[in-house]
């Protein structure tokens, strides 16, 4: 085995060759008991100045939710092979990335944490957990009867990995839960989004962790919203823009539905957004990936990702790029 | 199958005859495909005037939660002959039945509620609920990583029907848990609680489901409480008294621990209790039971004991009463 030898970002520089590959943590080495052999790593965060020389880098995993300016140095690799997400969604990546590069994504990273959000702002809208907290800053003791999660009819709109561990959660609660998809897949129970207005009206709690596409904008519309039953809880975990805001806030402002939303559109609302304040809204402000769960996954995905880079394995997530 | 045959309260005077079972809703005859025909149910929910006879009645379902005047009513019934609860704990019931009549609780109707009621609370925590809550109300878009559940180690202190309830949903969240109780349980996997110097430090998150007695007044004490390590997380949904509050806030106060609580010592804090406010302890107002699950479980009890009633079979959860 090596010993590591990368060094955080300040150092890069004083690497004696030009790194070709660059990752965010150094901690990744010691999963690996040092870095390859064949491979110069660098390491670079996102915070700070970036490496001055890029030209040799290959393989460049993105630093974590860095913005714009991290996805744009792809633009100073000529030799750039392979870009490495952390995210699931690659929609903002893609634009900047030249083709014949392989984009791969973070999928599978942010299952356990976002399922866990999306079972935390369930259980927040059924049992009023907002309505406790604000009860608690004014120091004071209403109990009352609230709903509950168990018996609830839940429906997965979206049924890839974080949809399935967003079920796992859900059925020890005494829960029911049906699988709804872009495209219908029988073999494993899967239907397919033609059927929602036949689905919905059995819905109690409707969770979507539906990504951006041509087909999914717009797709909880006010048609579909208006096919739950009254006081279905809609969670949306996916992207904001698959769900018409207006329709919905139409539908909670009534009182007809409630929401609870990690992504929505506009996001962030701007200060006086009726998001912020329409009742029977909770959102919070696009966390549901963001959890301390996240690293050592992404240092498992990126080490892999590291030893197969260097023996000339085929990479894992590797995103089929729209024609 | 015989009609139903009950009626609400306001037309139970008009039955030919006095009713000789009593319960608290209707829909239990939709369970049950109708009344027994052996028995003459009356319904009475705990509102609005009694029935006006109850000589006749043999088996009295309580009503829930409807104070000390439904109690009462049992000593107009003088063929009484079994007092069911829907309440776990009988104990401000039995000086109120005479000797000889069976006394049964609603052991377990709670679990469901209050196990998902902890969940919730232990996400609310580790996924800093309330300051979104706080930051939505002020329109305030501030996103930041967070605590998981992932990968916690829980103990659970107190490992009854509620204790597994708790247990069964928190294993798919990627936890491990561990199990304590007042005396080992070796069969089980149940620690004993002189065992928790020794548990505590490995443990991330401490539920308490445990009742209090003379054994576990007071039990969590300073000393215990400084056996857990930084950051660890507090829930108590068993009754306020096991706790050292002062102890607690002291631990919380300094920002070395945080809290859940749904049960607190004193209970309900008066207003300007430190309880309401001090930093890292999040409090609800003793909900943990009392969600819409519990009519359903409530109601499927009730029918099973009318049919074993009418049936002569033994009564299910029938309380050992003291000598």
């Amino acid at each position: 085995m090596s010993l590591p030898r990368a060094t955080p970002v300040r150092e890069v520089t004083s690497l004696s060759v030009p790194p070709d590959t660059l990752v965010p943590w150094p901690h990744v080495a010691d999963l690996m008991g040092g870095w390859p052999d064949s491979l110069t790593v660098g390491v670079y965060d996102g915070t700070g100045p970036a490496p001055a020389d890029l030209s040799e880098v290959r393989l460049y995993v993105l630093p974590y939710a860095k913005g714009p300016e991290t996805v744009r140095l792809a633009g100073r690799m000529p030799k750039l092979e392979v870009v490495q997400s952390l995210s699931a969604g690659v929609d903002a990546l893609l634009p900047h990335v030249p083709p014949g590069v392989t984009v791969c994504n973070g999928r599978g990273l942010h299952d356990a944490s976002v399922a866990e959000h999306v079972v935390g702002l369930i259980l927040a809208a059924q049992r009023e957990l907002p309505r406790w907290v604000r009860d608690q800053a004014e120091d004071r003791w209403r109990p009352h009867f609230t709903r509950s999660l168990a018996g609830s009819r839940v429906l997965l709109l979206g049924y890839g990995s974080i949809g399935a561990a967003v079920e796992a959660r859900l059925l020890p609660f005494e829960t029911t839960v049906r699988r709804v998809a872009s495209r219908p897949r029988p073999t494993e129970s899967v239907h397919g989004v033609d059927e929602l207005p036949d689905l919905l009206p059995d819905t109690d709690i409707l969770v979507s962790t539906l990504p951006l596409t041509a087909e999914t904008t717009g797709l909880l519309d006010a048609r579909l919203l208006a096919a739950l039953p009254d006081d279905a809880l809609v969670v949306n975990v996916g992207r904001g823009g698959t769900i018409d805001t207006a329709a919905l806030l139409a539908e909670t402002g009534s009182g007809r539905l409630r929401a609870a939303l990690d992504v929505m559109d506009p996001e962030p609302p701007p200060p006086g957004h009726p998001l912020w304040s329409t009742p029977n809204v909770l959102i919070t402000p696009h966390v549901g990936g963001g959890s301390a769960t996240f690293y050592p996954r992404a240092e498992r995905l990126i080490a892999e990702q590291l030893r197969r880079f260097a023996a000339g394995e085929p990479l894992l997530n590797q995103v089929t790029r729209p024609a």
